[in-house]
């Protein structure tokens, strides 16, 4: 008998429990420039949301912990992310109005919500509700997304009021509010567009060339954001531009820690909140791991899918525990991290403490901060994201997937992002389906003087009269069983002395009920014309499946082992 | 040069063209035959779908004679059907009041919209829209829907009134009204059910006793709702049951041909009714094919499910011109004509106009028919339609098709037939994707001596170290490019000297955009680490897309014919 002492050790995450002194140097570095990025960051995103800005920065403080201690990245910055702050901004906008406090409660359940969803799906390893969404679909819809929120900022950068609502409501909005713009608030917005854009474009450029390395350099030019923020707080501050020139500012952010509490919500909620919070919750599952995945790449680490959504369940959970709103993994965030040197998630729980120092102590420093910076840190994150290069790839090697990438961008646009991307997981099985439903379908002849057998519209094969023996290169199921059925009968029609139809199942992984049932009908309707259905090179584990059905048992004895052993009978 | 003269007879429908005398005989006892099985049914289910008898009647004259030209099959007959006309009321009744005049002119046009949805299927050639539907969600939806109509009739047949609504609430309504049972109607309702019943069972058989032929025995006693209608009637009207015993009776059906006419629908109503349309469409459309499909295989004849969308598309369009509801083709109906010795759609053109003819003359007739007596011929029809066979193959074959049964059935009875039909669509495809994201993967190895590659672990093979070959059976796509990459790094990481990962792609038909992507970061990936992506046996059409990409150049000289080509090199 071995006895099982406890080990609280054994609870510990793995690079907790094995963490050497070497990695500390560039956990500390990447974590203190993170929470650099992430000060403006949470602080823009919660605008996004239409959330007051404190719940940004609760939603970079124990969401990092939680995702640290369960999550399988070394590297991923998880915190608010634009896509998922403008999906909660969709989610609630019909429910309560941004900024007051039901609004932020909500906010609050959604995570609650979107975290619980990631828990269940993690526990019951759901990690393959990821591939419901294909790459163009996602890049179409990050592309709309973009734009929208792009769009909506403009009204920060312009100092006016304009309503929020669809796309075009907010430009036609905009437009009429013009003659309201207050110039002091377009100069600080449009001086920092400028500034930002310059900084994301030379600086990493310029600092090489006075001899900074190019990797610092890199990481210097992600700061820019922090230093529009600091400047412009500056200036709005001396100046008194808040007052003077009604520059509209962050203004008061409570200090202190955030209050741990868990509201659980109404089953009503629940009814309203679920779907945004399944769609947030694979988005950002998605994202997080493709992002994760590639920087993992580089180093020979390995993602694991369930693990993930164990750790951003947490994550939000977290979030919700602590007055924040849902939270995922960051692209950019995750990847200055990376370059920053950060071996371990100890990196963000550095971060996050730091983020509780500033929580805890510094929100008055946030007072004088321009809410047109704000917006054009957010204008300058989203364009990048724009994605023209997986458009042009699409259009020229996949017509369907362009097609795709198209409508899910233009519905994310036109028609929000839920219809969208609802329409862009709809168009991908849909192509999904479209393509299995036309399954390659070859009839096959033996290679003269050999065993291998061939398409015969490629190769010179040898036939033997009255066989048609078919090759099936897929699986057969609902979507294309009745294809193959439609195509035996077609090729029987063409020649009426076949008297065995051979079906080569060397590619066919499955047989579903459906299929099932369509070869069953085949073999009665085949045996009435005297004609006999018969299988060559089935897989052992369909075969298992097959031998306990009618069909099974109506094929026995013309269930051959290979397409020579059923050329040679007869 | 060629003269195209203009010849009207090239527009008619091959049967007719070709028409034979020797058809005849048999095309006007089907149409006969059909007809006295027609006058019940249009009745009752245009009950079921809560509009006046005379709709049922119209939708059963022009929708057979526009299906007769564009349709394919020679067999099917078209009309009003019980799932089609449950969805028609689930689908109006949040917008108008059932029996009331904008009620009806909603339901023309729900049928104007699914005829017009359906033509453009058709002419897009989109007939694998009906794959989207797998057996057994098709089978759970019917045999959900057959529980739905049956409780929904079961106030007719206790003469009371009860609330229409969700199945639940209609049982609670019926408990709350069994002392308001007027039990005249009831036991005519009671005993219709017994005859119908009994002479589902045994009529055939007892005929078949008395010394008729098996055929005409099984055609007899289809025609049983007939003679129960006629008796019924006749009782009712001798006693004055409806006067004295208040026995609610058809009545006043308006006489005379419907009036030709088309009101094109307000944006507004099509916005309402677009969703509900599109599923009856679906689901009609799939229903019809597979009825036809079966029974043309009994005569060695083929559906085109193309053409199939265009008939059943003119049948629905005429059907609202004509004043009628959203038809289809139907099983029972369509299983007698054929049993009757329909040889071409003339038998439906024939029973077209022996309709028009009661219509026109006799509604008279059908004042004293109780709904009591409609209600239990629905109740008989569609208890016939619940399909526990199809739910035990499925437990015992594949449990995933059998919870998608299970879900869509339930679906439909606690939820309504939309929410159960796209749950069902929801369930097929999810149940798809996971299915392909679970692609076989294989290692291979030379069978010895030979030319032949098999899977390690079920064959003795020889490999060659530090190449790694893997056999992918099945096309790549978005649901499984990341699984066989996961698939790739977890085999490089157990075997340490592999420098050649060699990809055999025997199997895949097709690579599409994400799969592309994951491919290219691959060989990126793979090429750091000194370890070389190679492919073999790539099929034309997917080398053709491949070699104009960044992937396709990078792997120039890494392609090879064969397996054995690759196993030869290096």
């Amino acid at each position: 008998m071995t006895a099982r002492t406890f080990s609280p050790g054994s609870y510990l995450p793995q690079w907790l429990r094995h963490y050497q002194k070497a990695w500390l140097a560039g956990d500390l570095t990447a974590g203190l420039i993170v929470t650099v990025m992430l000060i403006p960051q949470s602080l823009a995103y919660a605008l996004l949301a239409g959330l007051p800005p404190e719940v940004g920065l609760y939603a970079s403080i124990l969401p990092i912990i939680a995702y640290a201690l369960l999550g399988s990245s070394m590297t991923l910055a998880v915190g608010p992310v634009a896509v998922a702050s403008l999906m909660t901004a969709s989610a609630l906008q019909p429910f309560a109005a941004a900024g007051t406090v039901e609004y932020t409660a909500l906010a609050v359940q959604l995570s609650l919500l979107s975290g619980v969803m990631l828990l269940a799906f993690g526990a019951l390893r759901l990690g393959f509700l990821a591939y419901f969404l294909s790459h163009p679909v996602i890049s179409g819809f990050i592309t709309g997304s973009a734009v929208v929120i792009a769009v909506g900022q403009l009204k920060h950068v312009l100092g006016v009021r304009a309503p929020s609502g669809s796309t075009w409501d907010t430009l036609v909005g905009l437009v009429h509010a013009l003659p309201q713009t207050n110039f002091v608030t377009l100069t600080l917005g449009l001086g920092s567009l400028v500034f930002l854009v310059v900084a994301r474009r030379y600086l990493a450029r310029w600092l090489t060339a006075v001899g900074v390395s190019a990797k610092t350099a890199d990481i210097l030019s992600k700061l820019a954001p922090m230093a529009a923020v600091m400047v412009s707080t500056a200036v709005v501050a001396l100046l008194r531009l808040d007052i003077s020139a009604k520059v509209s500012v962050v203004g008061v952010v409570p200090q202190g820690l955030p209050q741990l509490g868990l509201a659980l919500p109404e089953p009503g909620v629940v009814g309203q909140l679920w779907l945004p919070a399944l769609l947030i919750s694979l988005v950002g599952f998605v994202e997080s791991v493709s992002v994760a995945q590639s920087l993992a790449l580089k180093r020979q680490q390995r993602i694991a899918p369930n693990k993930e959504l164990l750790g951003l369940g947490a994550a939000n959970v977290a979030s919700a525990l602590s007055g924040g709103y849902p939270v995922t993994g960051g692209f950019a965030r995750s990847v200055v991290n990376f370059a920053a040197g950060a071996n371990t998630p100890l990196a963000g729980v550095f971060s996050a403490g730091l983020m509780a120092v500033v929580i805890a102590f510094m929100t008055g420093a946030f007072y004088y901060l321009p809410h047109a910076v704000l917006a054009a840190t957010i204008i300058v994150a989203v364009v990048s994201l724009v994605d023209f290069e997986t458009l042009k790839e699409a259009l020229h090697y996949d017509r369907a997937d362009a097609l795709s990438l198209i409508a899910t961008a233009l519905g994310v646009v036109t028609m929000g992002v839920e219809v969208g991307i609802l329409m862009g997981v709809a168009l991908s099985l849909g192509v999904l389906v479209w393509r299995s439903s036309r399954p390659h379908i070859a009839v096959v002849g033996r290679v003269p003087g050999t065993e291998h057998y061939r398409n015969v519209e490629r190769h010179a094969v040898e036939t033997v009269p009255g066989l048609l023996a078919l090759r099936v290169d897929e699986s057969l199921f609902f979507a294309n069983a009745t294809v193959l059925e439609d195509r035996i009968e077609d090729l029987i029609r063409a020649d009426t002395a076949v008297r065995r139809v051979l079906l080569v199942c060397s590619a066919v992984n499955q047989i579903d009920t459906t299929a099932l049932g369509v070869l069953t009908e085949l073999n009665k309707s085949l045996a009435k014309r005297g004609i006999a259905l018969e299988l060559a090179e089935v897989k052992g584990p369909v075969m298992d499946r097959l031998q306990h059905t009618a069909l099974g048992r109506a094929l026995q004895g013309r269930v051959h082992q290979s397409v020579h052993a059923a050329f040679s009978q007869g």
